[in-house]
């Protein structure tokens, strides 16, 4: 089908349900970051597939909204004929609906794949939300995938360290606190943690699409009835009761009067019309799983850190082969090069990518979510920065660490050595911080900034987010950001650290590591341990801008990563290593 | 009068009234932070002089509630037979009248002493609040100082830098923006700067007692009749209308209908119930002068220049006569002898201290907002901290400063050295840092607790507030502080930059100078100016534990304050002070 047919169905059934127009959401009825091929409702519709946006198709006009990391790819991905693009945040899809004219229009969206806060976005006097409960893409969709339905597999104590039943019972002690009959949970990485269990319906996060509501008697989960296995049946045991998705609807009808407790940010408005029809009583509160999967419990720790050491191999192994035989591949064949490599050191452990790696050269680097594409990839060349974000699934741990090395033999430009040694600098202040307990992780923001700012430079992403253990790898509810967020840094709570800087048109730089929050010898006091275990390229970085505090730093974190990934490479491997974890003076 | 007579004559007030209780206020009817002698009513009924606090009478039980700095204050001045005393946060008010276990309490309160959310802190279903029009303890208090009526006088424009007309032009189209009839003024400070004129009726900050109303037409300032003069009537011109306090309500009661602007945290909620009263349509939105005063212009900055040359004189020769003849005099007299320094330097332009200088040596310095007292004053012995926090109101500027001297000869401990060298580091960073525009000082509180932090040490209090032209010295919007605020650090602001360390029992360490917020040289960027000219104590720094480049800012810094004060001073005074500045290395 042509993007011009499709909008003609499209809107054929925009007459049918007697709207004036629909919203196609990107995202799942589980709001997730990943979303599995039968959810790329906005791709298949409109061939943009950037990871975050929405589309508006109205009578005479449609248009797709994405935030400034897209306008390009939207400008290349859509056709001009049938598709206008914005910016979401300077033009909003309320005032394009608007600027329609119309004193009332009636716009449907489908409920399942919009939180509260995504459809209070739309509120206007003249705008009439019409959740519409089959999605009218799925309905034009002839070769829609069907929605996966791969197998639940428990996630053993060994590496979760918690059984399941003591997490089921601290949550129902909040359930008696709150004087809840039940609280649902629609964060599938939730459920994942809550009961040890781990699935493969999405790629990068290895979650299940489930639901589930607990009791203070049970359990109820809520996937598709193949996704369970005797052996699942026995892990969870008699009080986790195996429901199918199909039954889901008919149990929110019978909480009628009963107190529900539901997390607004993570729950589809679906479930708050529902329950609302059915007269429960709605009691909106924060996710109680969020802190608790946050704060890595000694095994999760451990865990990571063995996750990293094979990270630590395989990037490693990854940067010597860079170094040797990268010129001449493009993009996306270094970055399945390095998948490779952690296929090989992460043996049995290792499942997948954590996310889809940026791969980037030269100017490429400098696109803050660049994905070369085959049609859009560039070929590593001698004399060029080149940056790469990637990280890994392991049964244990989830790992997500940036590189920009220099390919070739020439030293860098000084310029770009300045930027670089400046986000190196913020990159330890940030690492080596003691902090007191209660400190959040937007007051640590301006460490990672300090000597960049110094320069007139900066960078425009965050500077840190929450890693899940074997979860997802951009994980609530901590993070570093120069915007405001209320909760404090914890122990156990893992950590990137991933100051950038970025020349448009001519190359970005971003160093990030890992760091797991913990202990300072100071009491009240918390500082990091860095998981990452893969040296910084100096070719990059001008030794004389560092004080000596800072080349202390990064020879003693050289030292660990030599001492650390030495012993399992090969010979020629080892002598590289070694040379360029050398100390500086 | 006894404290229990006091007490028995205003609970006769309460059967009168027919309520079970009477809050009483520390505040004025100007909500302002120092208050004039007929205010001071929590002072007079209950002993406790403190400058934060509420006391509550209720039939059988009367309590004092002020925060964690006064619990032992309260203690020494309230006469326990009458009076208990509660930390504010811990025990809230409320609790407290809830804890008589009645069903049903009515409050009395005065309303022109309370905002809004002062009143909202007295919510609960099983309370009702009174407002009572008369005060009580003004009721009681037979020798009530009368109100203050000093003359207002002009601000002339060779200190303001803008006509006062030009800023009610700009404030009037405020008013066409948001469809508003009026805007009520309740804050003394914000009128001072909108009309250019200022006062003495309160001690510290040089304002009049007045409320303004702006409409499109004029405005009309509030004061007593016998605060005007003809200089400021032909000053002010035919648009400013000089009216009397006694004609505000009447006044007010002209609005119905109309819509009226009012800042919802300045505002006495009497002005609120009273428009309310008369069906004026009430639209909250924050004081339009707020951020245009923080702002100062090129005048006042240059003004704030000038008063620091002064002030820094005056401080410079008072650290050299501490340092000669300190020894031996108490906390006060220390304290008198700098203000003669500063009246001396001053000259026609000083005016009054800017605050009431904290004067404390040894264990007393640790105690964050100490106020010496005949009483409770300790002597200036050799070998111990001490520490000056002070300032003064200057007709072109006020400042700010805080400086800790070792007294004596021999060395500082090395504990005292460290802890103040990281609060110099701290000091350091904070005013070196150059920082992108749209920046809040949340933002950078971080950069001066880093090196505190890194020994396990901090500080219980805000690294910086801002400071006023020729008015409070604590003005709003802007702060630095570890709590999230939303407002960004603009050209032109200044704000006090004082990290410090305090070690109960044994001494207090704090490092103040005000920065004037100016352009840096890169674009869209931001840094400070300092304005303080006064040198820094190197008998409680280690010098080995500075850095190179916060040597050099200490040396650069030392050799202004040398260049600028030292012609100011005496042949011995100068070589004192060119020995103290002398570089380190």
């Amino acid at each position: 089908m042509t993007p011009s047919t499709k909008l003609t169905q499209l809107r054929r059934l925009l007459v049918q349900h007697q709207i004036d127009g629909f919203i196609i959401q990107r995202g799942d009825e589980y709001l997730n970051e990943y979303v599995a091929p039968y959810a790329e409702r906005l791709s298949w519709l409109t061939g943009f597939a950037g990871s975050a946006g929405l589309a508006l198709v109205l009578e005479k006009k449609a248009a797709v909204f994405s935030d400034g990391r897209y306008i390009l790819q939207m400008q290349q991905e859509l056709d001009s004929q049938c598709w206008e693009h914005y910016h979401i945040s300077q033009n909003p899809p309320v005032d394009w609906i608007l600027s329609e004219g119309k004193n009332t229009l009636k716009i449907g969206y489908d409920p399942r794949l919009m939180s509260e806060k995504d459809l209070k976005s739309f509120a206007h006097p003249n705008i009439t939300m019409i959740p519409v409960n089959s999605n009218l893409v799925d309905a034009i969709w002839v070769d829609q995938p069907p929605p996966p339905s791969h197998p639940i597999v428990p996630h053993p104590v060994e590496f979760s360290g918690l059984d399941h039943q003591n997490k089921i019972k601290t949550l129902q002690e909040g359930l008696i606190k709150y004087d809840e009959d039940a609280y649902i949970f629609c964060d599938p990485a939730s459920i994942c943690w809550l009961l040890n269990i781990r699935g493969s319906d999405v790629p990068y996060t290895p979650i299940p699409l489930v639901y589930a509501i607990i009791t203070q008697n049970h359990v109820s989960l809520y996937a598709d009835s193949n996704q369970y296995s005797q052996d699942l049946t026995r892990f969870l045991g008699n009080n986790v009761i195996l429901q199918s998705h199909a039954n889901l609807e008919k149990d929110l009808e019978t909480l009628k009067g009963k107190k529900i407790g539901f997390d607004p940010v993570q729950t589809p408005i679906w479930f708050i019309q529902t329950l609302k029809l059915h007269q429960a009583i709605l009691h909106p509160r924060e996710n109680p799983c969020m802190l608790s999967k946050a704060c890595k419990n000694p095994v999760e720790q451990e865990g990571a850190r063995q996750a990293h050491l094979r990270d630590g191999i395989a990037v490693c192994r990854f940067l010597y082969w860079l170094e040797h035989e990268g010129i001449g591949h493009n993009e996306i064949e270094v970055a399945h090069r390095l998948n490779e490599f952690r296929k090989a050191a992460g043996g049995t452990y290792y499942q997948e990518e954590s996310f889809p790696a940026i791969s980037g050269v030269g100017a490429n680097g400098a696109i803050i979510h660049y994905h070369a594409s085959p049609q859009h990839c560039a070929v590593l060349q001698e004399n060029q920065a080149y940056l790469i974000d990637s990280g890994g699934q392991y049964l244990d741990g989830t790992t997500d660490v940036t590189r920009t090395v220099w390919l070739g033999t020439e030293k860098a430009p000084v310029a770009l050595s300045q930027a670089a040694t400046a986000v190196l600098k913020g990159h330890i202040a940030l690492s080596s911080v003691i902090f007191p307990k209660k400190t959040t992780g937007s007051r640590l923001d301006v460490l990672a900034r300090y000597a960049l700012w110094q320069k007139g430079l900066d960078y425009d992403h965050g500077t840190g987010h929450g890693v899940g253990s074997y979860l997802s790898v951009h994980e609530g509810p901590c993070r570093i950001s120069s915007l405001p967020f209320p909760i404090a840094l914890q122990k156990g709570m893992i950590l990137s650290n991933e100051p950038g800087y970025y020349l448009l048109g001519q190359y970005g730089i971003r160093l990030e590591n890992l760091l797991l929050v913990i202990d300072a010898d100071f009491p009240n006091f918390l500082q990091f341990e860095p998981l990452t275990l893969i040296p910084f390229d100096l070719k990059i970085i001008s030794k004389e801008d560092l004080s000596s505090s800072e080349k202390e730093w990064l020879n003693a974190y050289h030292y660990l990563v030599m001492m650390k990934i030495s012993p399992f490479l090969s010979k020629k491997e080892q002598e590289w290593l070694a040379k360029i974890c050398s100390p500086i003076t």
